[in-house]
């Protein structure tokens, strides 16, 4: 049973704590966090035991009259393992103290390549995290790129891939986004490009990305030239077949990312979450020897599984095919056709 | 047990038909539909006999190889009452059809008043519909309005009351809304006082409404001069206990419907649904002799108890206080704080 | 001749600074700018003088190959009066600087009223600037709030105001608001009618402001008690003849802010500025002694004309009517209908 | 002298009227509405003459007061051309009207191909309406992509294209698009690149298309593989010595569409209109013998300068680079950098 503390109880902090609640090979001693939010009374009603990310945070609990387990140094003294979800660029000023409590760590993609061993991607590349002490989960848009990719790569080849991405501005919850425009990336290619080579090296891409008004979603279009001639029946068989990717169709009225997330509220999914890859099977198309594919990646909830995977991988728990079909089975992940 | 079919099955047509599934009192016989789209294909998979909506509609979902049960015609000759769920004044188009098969109905706020013999809120009128034939629940907007003056009215006595509701511009799923701009509309009072009057006669209100561009919930700033002298203390206790309305906090980080949105998402609610007034405990302020009360309406959810209720008073099941118990604790709908 | 400075070159910035230039009472000495942006290169083009805003601003423009005439301090050894133009809560920073130049200023809204001797509205209190050193020119919101109430109160008498606020999350030009929510302000009442009273002390208001995903105009509405029997023929009348008030009409299909920005486009307004509050026609209305009132405020454009007022009094250049005519005359402001 | 109709007065239409009434060598005889909105009476007041569109559109224009010189047949009866700038799909209905007429037609992109014996863009195929009767001016997206791609593919040629198109959801005066949501177009490829082949049709093009919820401009990423080698330096020198494409860059602070209007609006530009393609040059790229292009692309401005041209061209007015560069001088349409 390995040990686990998750630094930062936002987006992604949330769903990796309660993956790890129901993962029965792991457990969750407790979560850091900063502020004595509505959250933190969530997490308590739950039974997750919440700490002060840092002395300076304890003050603001107390305040508040909300009564912590401690700081996260008393956390850290608990668990083999830390994952850190704190936003882009905090983690490295958390590294520090990971390290000096000796645990192994899991960074997000918001942190540079550099700060772990191996960036990783459950299907790309679990066995390169094998017995690691630090990982670095990639971010939300590689992790799509890197699921789908990665199957094409491996099925039929790929000569060179060219991807722009279409980000959404800020998570739901946020208040800080693009209202009414349209924001390029000045920098071309954009930094998704080299964040895929972290995890599947010898593919050639280049990538653009823009920004957009919305919340829910990203959006891919991704083009692919093959190193080898397929039909669309094969690659939409391929894709079918992948872990982690679904396929909606645009004729039975999903056409876009809010009737996706539209889907997902249907079918029950807890926050409407899509950890999986949603891939519009209407557009996939081939021609002239290129691929053509238009898939969304739900942002908040892609890389739950991925770290669930990640601290198996770390641990050596059990090999790659069995810890996805493990996370997938406890976490309701599907693909292919959601329903038909 | 009541047989109950369901026309339409939308925004509000698949959230009265899962609570029809849900109340052992009642019996879903099907719903009728006008496409074949996704949500045909879920409604099948979760049991519900699925009709089509006419003669013509019946076509589309032959081409589309989705079998249906037949027309509503079929559907209307197994049920004793039928609740249309049909866009905006499309039910006074409907009502022809449902005469006809001699079945009790409900509408909804998106048809006029003189459609119904009673215009419906649970817990502001429900002995108006006893026994009655044809009901009209009222729309999100009143609905919202009608629970908060019915309580601060019988409780304290409403000698006039003003509210500006800035409302949602379209539901999440669809794609025809103001995209960056403010709606005023140009009737003033707008047409929400007045429908306020249906439900409840003897208060005298002034509305004023304004379209925004967001799609996730309607937001009241309700004026209130009472009739006796009140402290804030009196009001907020009054509200906390009025059954389907909730409290939340500002200062725990719940500062916008957004984030009201996340915490109906982390508490785990179906579609994150809120079928309660959502309203600030912040915002609740009493001077000179006026209320102050700012609170969200969720266009989507708020009205699925009402039908039921509705339902139930139409029929002579049970009086008011019993059915309203009843329906929430089937649906999970609380008072008071959520967590705390 | 009186020099005036400006600091800061951003939405209100420039607009003084056009102002200034059309105004032959008035000399434009220069603008503070902390970036070498475009709209450094823009002023430069059109002969205005640009200053690096401190030392450290220095650095950025000598980087990017900016010629600028020297610093903040060189700018305010030429002037009689700074305009400070600066963000929120950044002007009482500079305050110090000011004072030791021994020079006149004028603050923005952003800043607490304490900066200044005085806040500032023109049509309200413009005598009250008379010769003096530090003046305040109130917000936005409170100034399209000001001269509605001014010529309401002067003219039939106000017994209560209640406003309600629509806030527009933040400038056209900028990429941090709140995108898909709608956002109350916890404290209630709101700084605006407070705000109010800093430059009508004698309006007994009430304000609550939401804001909402758009970036074009804020828009309010406005509910009045008067002190004596008014129709709305008289109230509409009072508004038409009121300056720096515009009417239209929703049933000449300008029914929303965004169309309203459109009539700005179409009849050739510089950036489709409106420093006129836009009040719809229709929405007037009276009914038990209440006026029902709303209209919009292009926060970009609003203060503008009043700045320049607030120059005109500071140094006793001439009179209330006379100078708010010559500010209209040169900024082409109107009153009463655009077209008709 | 050619005598000119424009039937419509949207978006286009007014656009196009403008422009008329400033090119000396064309007459505009009146425009054709078919609603008395506030633009009829800002057309009347620039001495533009107003018809109905129709028989029952005089009707609203009598009971609205307002006096319109005919219908759109005592219209056509005087000109030898009409611009038909109605709404998509709406030109092929009037067609017959404007051949029983005798005049010869200007269709907008929103027809199909097939109305017209020319679709036409004035840099890339100008000649091939010469002396004909009837032209469509292609879709604002086709009429960028085509100025774009024409210039390449003359200057260095253009072995293969990729495009998306990010398009705006709906015009800024509207309230019908998307509001938190990107929709991809399902059909792939999507319809531009076969549109962009009706203008040039030796380049090899693929395109996918999304749209996302904003109304200002829409933006395309251009991937474009070289027939021969090209450098950076190049691509930028060609694009800035073609006409009607500006360069802005990121690093002046014009890093997104909402900022680029900013600009616009800055320089005095009616209505902030950019009928010039707007690329950020921080964004071209040449890399592996593909060149990475941004721009974005003013859907309500860029045709106008293009129906101009058309008309010379198809009355034989003057040869191609000089009908160009006379509309430029008119428009106020420039080329390279916008300051500097």
């Amino acid at each position: 049973m390995i040990k686990v503390g998750v630094a930062g109880y936002g987006t992604i902090g949330k769903r990796v704590a309660e993956a790890l609640l129901k993962s029965d090979d792991m457990q969750l001693i407790g979560v850091s966090k900063t502020t004595p939010d509505y959250s933190a009374y969530l997490a308590k009603s739950k039974g997750v035991k919440v700490y002060a990310h840092s002395k300076a945070d304890l003050t603001n609990f107390e305040k508040a009259g909300f009564k912590v387990e401690g700081t996260i140094e008393d956390l850290l003294s608990q668990v083999d393992l830390i994952v850190d979800t704190s936003p882009g660029k905090k983690g490295v000023e958390n590294k520090p103290l990971y390290e000096e409590a000796g645990v192994k760590m899991i960074f997000q993609g918001g942190e540079k390549a550099n700060i772990a061993e191996v960036s990783f991607n459950a299907q790309a590349n679990f066995d390169q995290a094998w017995g690691k002490k630090i990982v670095r989960v990639v971010s939300c848009n590689t992790t799509g790129l890197s699921r789908v990719l990665h199957t094409i790569h491996s099925n039929i080849g790929v000569k060179q891939a060219k991807v722009v991405l279409i980000r959404r501005t800020c998570d739901p919850k946020e208040s800080k986004g693009l209202v009414n425009g349209i924001q390029p990336e000045m920098k071309m290619p954009s930094h998704h490009g080299p964040d895929l080579n972290t995890v599947i090296p010898d593919i050639k891409i280049e990538s653009l990305a823009v920004v957009v008004p919305t919340t829910l979603m990203h959006l891919h279009t991704l083009l692919v030239e093959f190193k080898k001639e397929t039909s669309r029946e094969q690659l939409i068989d391929i894709i079918k077949n992948t872990r982690r990717i679904i396929l909606v169709n645009g004729d039975h009225g999903l056409t876009s990312t809010n009737r996706v997330i539209e889907l997902a509220r249907d079918i029950g999914r807890l926050r409407y979450d899509l950890p999986e890859v949603v891939m519009w099977e209407d557009t996939i198309s081939v021609k002239d020897g290129w691929g053509y594919l238009v898939y969304a990646v739900h942002q908040e909830a892609i890389v739950q599984p991925e770290n669930i995977d990640a601290i198996r991988s770390m641990n050596k728990l059990m090999p790659k095919e069995e810890s996805i079909k493990k996370t997938d089975e406890t976490l309701g992940i599907v693909n292919g056709y959601l329903y038909k």
